[in-house]
């Protein structure tokens, strides 16, 4: 690589990162996985869009062959091999073995039916499902009925948190069962891959290896990491040691399983499942490896798969059809079933399949294995790529509708500029309210006097102050159709009779509409959760403009 | 890239790793900086002795041409790249404004006096230091007195917390005029580069944008980037938005400086100073990127140096010897000068001229590119690798013994199985000290009633209980040469007479030598540190053994 090169690489992997972070955050944004504007990002990027408009920039940023796709590639590849590898980490097997019977009766229909219904399927008609003509029939059969059954853990688990049901029994069912989804699947997958024989050995020494390797790093591997942890915690260095251990880890479980014949994920996602389950794994290590993994690597690899691959040439609308229709059914009647059969309510068993029908990360990577592999052509990789992101974007609103449950609101959703006073100019706690109120009924075209007066009678019956130099003065306002928040911060101190006695400096006003009781107790939480702590408080004080008090509730309110 | 150049990139990638980290792990055991033990694994796994052992094995797994070889490099320098920024991030510009006179007059002189002495040198025997022949006179010569100049700052810094100078006056005068040093030595050198016109534009315009981009980077994009974080850490997800930032930043910086016609290494460098510059970086973030690059990317970068190059063959001990000589005389006499000058008394300035002595990963970065560039040749390089290694493990010894200040002693160094009972069987006080004093004595072979009764008669004229569980009953025991520590775990609780009433869990049984007044204040300043959080006293009650002790006194006491 010359200087020419080097530069072409810096800029590629930069637009990469950049493009892919920039569409992930616009998909959070409308609370989808990061992971679709990757590959949106790849796919504006590559053949399909950038290659279309500007073919010759295209060509010298994104080249096809030559030292810097290499290099591109070989970073792509260390990319998706620790991603596997903290996807596994998130595997907790003991959640499985506490769910017992719901689990594994969701798990099990919910592999066996989507199978079944994918076996079907490519049997009855191969051609409009994209089996390439060569290809070898039996694999292309064991192949799609893989790629349906199979969840996505990562993606699941967001939407879950983001629905405030993780903790819930209904969210540790669901869990549960996509772990043994994901696991069943992938060794499914790596006996598939063995059938092809890409590693030069016979069949059945493939099968017996990657079984092997299977149970064995289950078993004995995580009993042995679980027991060496505490032993490289006493004597390595804290936390490069234990960081590079499980870097190792990753790389060389990743060889072993291409030395057996199937791919280096299989290895790298199985060594990530027995590191995680460790009880030694201290929870700093764990969120430094998924950090840097998930925002600085891992889109180096989402948004290679469109730089690979032309989506537009390659976009069957029959047959993206036709494999969305097929896996929606077979997962989500598949789980739904499972559920209804472990005794699960009738709204939160289709909340189940719904949950579970989310595809995400693992199917996109699974068919570009199999697209290497020369198991499916481009068609059929293009449908499953579209197929696993529509599976992900339906799957939190569809829950939500089953479940008729609204995600709990947050402070940080509730800022608007005007409502913000600092400093807030009063001396009393009657001139703060009747000041901040005013400003905040302004803003909102209510009418001013009448809000003022809601909050100061509120505040007659008893005085808001929480202790701490906080204090949240509310109201209920008829007509106001939703939740109102102002902040504002007193340098001098304010008087609200706290229980602590102590001046008050950040003031909380909430007005919130008459009949909806859920609003004041989710967003009382909110500032409990987040304000608990000095140091955030203090830094609250220290606040110098409504992004800084953005930025707070969303940094200090997000990893505490 | 195919099956079996994944398999070979993968295990390369492991190896590399793994004897890295093993290799860096010793030297941490001696306390020398990781990255001697990094190089030296790329010694071991190159052609300077894995390659004449074993040439068939050497070239399969770490093949010189080839797909394998261009994915490493590429990885290589993805990893360079965001070790110079991280590096830079650690640069803090504050201090060097706080230290004004003392950092000033220290850089000055640490980097005017080697410079001439390096120019003087190359100007007189350029043929001795290794000039090739073909090579532009006046850039070696410039390069040369450069590359003497240059400090490394990660090294001064872990050396001056090792000693517990950090936070000194003397420790923050050496990490200011290292910082300076630092800043002045990468645009001398990317002036250097502009001089040989890599970039295929005419001298005077690379050296323009390259003082251009220095001074634009950092005012007004470190101004930029300070107004910027606030804005990012409110409306992007936390914390990957920030981090992809971070990442992005690092690549376009280095393209950018890349493109300008000097190595990408110098713009990720200073884009890492204005990142880290900015008060709005979160301690978490910065401490994420510094680990994950430190302990999984880095070691790539420094094992693939001695990949590249073969040390035996290119080892020319006069030239070694002539390089160490010069430099460390230019910098020592040089900076220790500029300490007299600015006041500092005779024994502080040779420390502070040893400690800027260290070259570490700067030195080697810098040769690398030389290397490269055609500017020097592996005999040079060879020489500059082994200088940057032997100034920087010379660096912390030499300066203890100039300050004549030994380490503070440590929990963690003092754990002796044999003095630790879990659980500690007694129910007074009393019994629990005869217990532990008694078995500390026996795994000491001391007189076991003498030590007994030393204890317990200091406990009479004051109970040791801390309060919060802890209790610290010691003594000081004639003849002992050096301090024990007896640890006790009851699980039932002791009443030590604590402050606070509560029954004590932890037992510290402290023994230190009747002269040595340090050790106990050191100790016991340890405790307090260590078990100031609860969570931590209460992992401290749930341990099973030795080794989790161990694991908890240096994890948890490390990182807070």
């Amino acid at each position: 690589m010359n200087a020419h090169d080097s530069l072409m690489l810096l800029l590629a992997l930069g637009l990469l990162l950049l493009v892919g972070r920039g569409l992930g955050e616009l998909a959070l944004r409308f609370r989808q996985p990061p992971i679709l504007g990757e590959i949106l990002a790849g796919i504006l990027l590559g053949p399909t869009v950038l290659g279309r408009l500007a073919p010759a920039m295209s060509a010298s940023v994104f080249p096809a062959e030559g030292p810097v796709a290499v290099a591109r590639h070989g970073l792509a590849m260390f990319a998706v091999t620790l991603f596997m590898f903290v996807a596994g980490m998130e595997v907790d097997l003991s959640t499985v073995w506490r769910r017992g019977r719901a689990a594994l009766a969701v798990s099990l229909t919910g592999i066996v039916v989507p199978f079944a219904f994918g076996l079907v399927a490519a049997l009855l008609m191969p051609q409009a499902l994209g089996r390439e003509t060569g290809a070898d029939p039996t694999v292309f059969v064991l192949f799609f009925a893989t790629a349906l059954s199979i969840s996505a853990l990562p993606v699941i688990a967001r939407t879950l948190l983001d629905l405030n049901l993780y903790k819930s029994d209904l969210g540790m069912v669901v869990i549960a069962a996509a772990i043994v989804d994901d696991l069943l699947g992938w060794i499914i997958f790596a006996v598939i891959l063995a059938l092809i024989g890409e590693g030069g050995r016979d069949v059945g020494s493939t099968v017996l290896l990657v079984l092997g390797y299977a149970a064995l790093m289950l078993t004995l591997g995580r009993w042995l990491i679980d027991r060496s942890l505490p032993f490289l915690q006493a004597h390595l260095s804290w936390p490069a040691g234990v960081l590079g251990f499980a870097i190792i880890l990753a790389l060389f479980a990743g060889a072993l399983t291409e030395w057996i014949g199937v791919h280096a994920l299989f290895g790298a996602f199985l060594a990530g499942v027995a590191l995680g389950d460790s009880r030694h794994l201290r929870e700093r290590m764990r969120s430094t490896i998924d950090q840097f993994v998930t925002a600085g690597l891992a889109p180096l690899f989402f948004t290679t798969i469109g730089l690979n691959v032309d989506f537009a040439a390659n976009f069957d609308a029959t047959l993206v059809a036709l494999v969305l229709v097929i896996a929606c059914l077979g997962k989500v009647l598949g789980c739904g079933f499972g559920a209804r059969w472990a005794g699960t309510p009738k709204r939160e068993a289709w909340a189940v399949g719904f949950g579970m029908n989310a595809r995400g990360a693992m199917e996109i990577i699974l068919g570009l294995i199999a697209l290497r592999a020369g198991i499916i052509g481009e068609r059929l990789f293009v449908a499953l790529v579209l197929m696993a992101i529509a599976t992900s974007v339906m799957s939190g609103p569809l829950m939500e509708l089953a479940l008729a449950r609204p995600r709990p609101r947050r402070l940080v959703d509730l800022l608007v500029p005007g409502m913000f006073k600092n400093p807030l100019l009063a001396t009393t706690s009657k001139d703060a309210i009747l000041h901040l109120a005013g400003a905040m009924a302004q803003e909102a075209r209510l009418d001013v006097p009448a809000v003022q007066r809601a909050v100061l009678a509120r505040e007659r019956i008893q005085a808001t102050g929480l202790g701490d130099g906080l204090a949240v003065p509310y109201a209920r306002i008829p007509g106001l159709p939703a939740p109102l928040l102002g902040v504002g911060i007193s340098r001098t101190g304010l008087d609200f009779d706290a229980p602590d006695g102590r001046p008050v400096h950040l003031v909380f006003l909430l007005l919130t509409p008459p009949d909806d009781d859920g609003a004041q107790i989710e967003l009382m939480a909110d500032i409990g959760r987040i304000f608990r702590h000095a140091e955030i408080r203090e830094r609250a004080m220290e606040i110098s403009g409504f992004t800084e008090l953005r930025a707070l509730l969303r940094v200090d309110g997000a990893h505490r």
